[in-house]
Formats: C-alpha cells, sequence, structure tokens
C-alpha cells in the first residue's frame, strides 16, 4: 500500500506532528525523529517509523540514513540554533529536499541561504487567512493561490437571492470570477452565467488579490 | 479610511501579530493588546492601538472598552490557562464575536464550552497543507475547503501537453474539476472542454476530498 516516496519529519511538536500524521494517513512510509523520548513514544503509532535523536548530531542522522530519503521537513521551532544546525546537517548528508519551519523571515532568510528548498511560516501564514476569513461575516474563507491571485468562499449577501450570475457580474465590478457554486451538500462547478442564486448558496470565487479584498470588504 | 468593524488582538506572537498585522492592511481598525511591554511597543506602527495589559484581569479589560469591539481574536498561546481564563472574561463582558487559537483539541473542547465562536488550530491546520503540498512534485498547494471538498493546484504532468481537458477528463477519471488554469501571469476561469494544455500550465482543480487525494497521488 504504501507509497513511493519517503518522508522524514524532524521536531514533533504541532507543526510537525501534523506534516507527519497527515503524510502518513495519505499513505506515504514517515520517519518521525525528536531528541524527547515521551514525544517520540506517543507517535510510534501514527508514522511508519520513529527514532529518538539529536539531529544536529550529523552521526545520528547518518545513522538513521536520512539520505535515503526523498523529503526531509525540518519542523524544529523554538531552538533556532537547532532547527537550523539540524538543516544544514541533512543538506550537507545529501538530502534533495528540505523543507523548513522558520520563526521570522531572519531565520527563513537564513535557511535559504543553508540550502533549504522551501521555508514555511505556520504561524504567520496561518495568521493572515484567519485575517481574511473575520472581515466579513460573509466570507467564511480566504486562501492565497499565489502573491497575485487568491480565492474565497463567500456566503451571498441577501440582495443577490433570485439573481443571475450574469446579472451580478462579479467580473465587472471586482475583476474576480465565481469558478464553483456549493449548494448544500451539491458542488456547481463552472456554473453557467444564467445560473440564479439560491438563498445559502456559498460562491467560490478566485481572482487578483485586489479584486478579492475589494469583494471581500462589500460582500 | 477605517471600515466599520473593529477588531482587538490579544496575544502577540507570531500568530496573534499576523492576524493583527493583516487586519490593520486590509483598513480595519485593530486594537492590539499584549502582557509584555517590549513585544507592544514593537507594535505601536503597524496596527492602530496598542495596550499592555495582562488580559486574564477583568478590570484591565474592561478600562480598554473591550464590549465594544465587534470581534476578538484571543492568540495567547502557550499559557494554557491564560488563554482559557482570557476567552472567559471576554465572554463575560459580552463580546459577540470571539476567536480563540487552542493547542489541541481538549484545550479546544474547553473554549466551546466557554463560549468561543470559532476555534483555531494554526500549527495543526498548516502541518496538514504542507503534508498535501509535499506528497507529488506536481502538486504546488492544497487547500481543504470544507470536510468534503478539496482544492489543489497542479502542475500538469508532461503526458497532458497538448491534450484538451475534455481528453484529459480528470472529472471521470477523479470526479474532480478544473475550474481555472494559471498559464504564466494569464488566468483562464471556467476553461472550456476543448482548451489545450501547454507546457507550464497550471490546473486548479476543486472535487471532493477522497477525487483529490486519488488525483493527488497520481499526477
Ligand atoms: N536538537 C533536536 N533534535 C531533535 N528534535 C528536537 C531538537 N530540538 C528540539 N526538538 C524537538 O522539536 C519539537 C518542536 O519544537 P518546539 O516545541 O520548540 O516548537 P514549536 O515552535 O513550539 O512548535 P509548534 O508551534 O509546531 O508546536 C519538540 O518536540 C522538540 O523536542
Ligand atoms: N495573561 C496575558 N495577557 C496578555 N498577553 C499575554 C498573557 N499571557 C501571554 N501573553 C502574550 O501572548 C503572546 C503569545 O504567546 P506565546 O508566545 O506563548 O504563544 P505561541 O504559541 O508561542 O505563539 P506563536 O506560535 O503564535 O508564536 C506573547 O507575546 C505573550 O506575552
Ligand atoms: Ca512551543
Ligand atoms: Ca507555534
Ligand atoms: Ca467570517
Ligand atoms: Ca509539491
Amino acid at each position: 500500500m504504501a507509497k513511493d516516496k519517503q518522508f522524514a519529519v524532524i521536531g514533533l511538536g504541532r507543526f510537525g506532528s501534523s506534516v507527519a500524521k497527515t503524510l502518513h494517513q495519505l499513505g506515504y512510509e514517515v520517519l518521525a525523529i525528536d531528541s524527547n523520548e515521551e514525544t517520540v513514544q506517543k507517535f510510534a503509532d501514527e508514522v511508519t517509523h520513529v527514532a529518538i535523536a539529536d539531529t544536529t548530531d550529523a552521526n545520528s542522522l547518518k545513522a538513521l540514513g536520512i539520505r535515503n530519503f526523498d523529503v526531509v521537513v525540518v519542523a524544529i521551532g523554538e531552538d533556532v540554533q537547532a532547527n537550523v544546525l539540524t538543516t544544514l546537517v541533512v543538506k550537507e548528508l545529501g538530502v534533495h529536499y528540505i523543507i523548513a519551519k522558520a520563526r521570522n523571515e531572519l531565520h527563513g532568510k537564513m535557511l535559504e541561504k543553508i540550502g533549504a528548498d522551501k521555508i514555511v511560516y505556520p504561524e504567520r501564514d496561518m495568521g493572515q487567512r484567519v485575517a481574511h476569513n473575520l472581515v466579513s461575516t460573509n466570507v467564511l474563507d480566504y486562501v492565497e493561490l499565489s502573491p497575485n491571485l487568491g480565492l474565497v468562499e463567500v456566503r451571498i449577501p441577501r440582495k443577490f437571492i433570485g439573481q443571475s450570475l450574469a446579472e451580478v457580474n462579479l467580473r465587472a465590478t471586482y475583476g474576480v470570477n465565481v469558478v464553483a457554486i456549493k449548494r448544500g451538500q451539491q458542488l456547481i462547478v463552472s456554473p453557467r452565467p444564467d445560473e440564479k442564486m439560491n438563498d445559502n448558496d456559498i460562491l467560490i470565487v478566485v481572482g487578483d488579490t485586489s479584486g478579492i479584498q475589494r469583494l471581500e470588504s462589500n460582500v
């Protein structure tokens, strides 16, 4: 059943443990590593393999065969030095794809210099997402798809009920497009312009971030 | 310029500070509160108002007029007791919408009982997202839109180049729908079935989570 890619996750805080569990649930082989014995024991049934190791020590990582993993996630959080050293060691041992969690942009820049392939800022990114979701009671979710492109889910404002997408014309007003309508359990993908909106419909809208922001402020 | 809703954010760690800054950037009035003086001072220019206060103390929150805020975000992290007590006090002072950050599900359940309107788990949710993004080098981003509905951005596999969406027919194979194509700076929304795929196209696909997972594993 296990799929071809092999993952190692180092540092089983809330972020790292969520990455490890999700990868395992998706059917992948996951080695989860932490220096804390109790933390590691709690994980024994959640992933494929677990190991107790101080990952700033090259020899422990070598002994775990870290270079055979396709992707290594460095999720050590508070201890920036351990995070950076671990990334350095993993890189030197020849791992091809390293993703590392950073506390702030300076830390992220350092990780990039060392050779991490992708830097993640979970708290910052989630903060942005939650803020967008909060600005309107009609905005249910916001996702940045790229620096220029966003997606929002919006509950339709009462004034739209019974109107067609063409009549409302979000494209003309905000330069954004309705890509789907959620109607109860049903998902209407690429809805036709003459589709009329019902009470309780949720629109899934994509567009450039400035248009999305104007829409968020006005629905 | 400031918009009508007023927000207070309590606890300026990485998550809380990102929520506060983003809301302010979106044009809203934001009061940012933390018990740590240095932290608060760093924020003076990033939000509308700042305050130094121990928010477990009802009198300090009352003095800040917390009940006049439409939404209060409790983003205190490590100190679960301070997080829970603050939520309790904010609720008792009559705030209508409280969103609170939880460390784990037990903590989340407690916050719900107290009356928080929305619970967020930034590290867990971001871990899930990063895991999905990792499983295939063609999957660039994954977003859960609801427990049953997901969105992925996928780089088109080489074998699709030159084929039309109808020929590839992801709907028949995975039960998912292509809602947009990113082609360089261009976004083709609700693409026609006869749209041919180019090298470097990125597909934005929505569908139920099981279909999305099968797609993720196979592109
Ligand atoms: N040198 C090291 N080798 C291996 N694991 C380590 C090392 N240093 C710290 N860790 C582990 O990293 C894990 C995550 O670190 P920590 O809890 O400090 O991060 P955090 O930022 O609070 O995480 P989160 O916000 O995701 O909960 C801890 O379980 C800790 O034991
Ligand atoms: N009683 C309190 N009243 C006001 N602020 C508080 C109180 N207790 C803690 N805080 C503040 O909450 C902020 C966030 O807490 P902390 O750094 O422990 O969370 P965290 O989970 O590490 O956050 P993040 O992961 O978002 O960085 C800190 O700046 C801290 O000063
Ligand atoms: Ca921690
Ligand atoms: Ca954290
Ligand atoms: Ca909302
Ligand atoms: Ca990927």
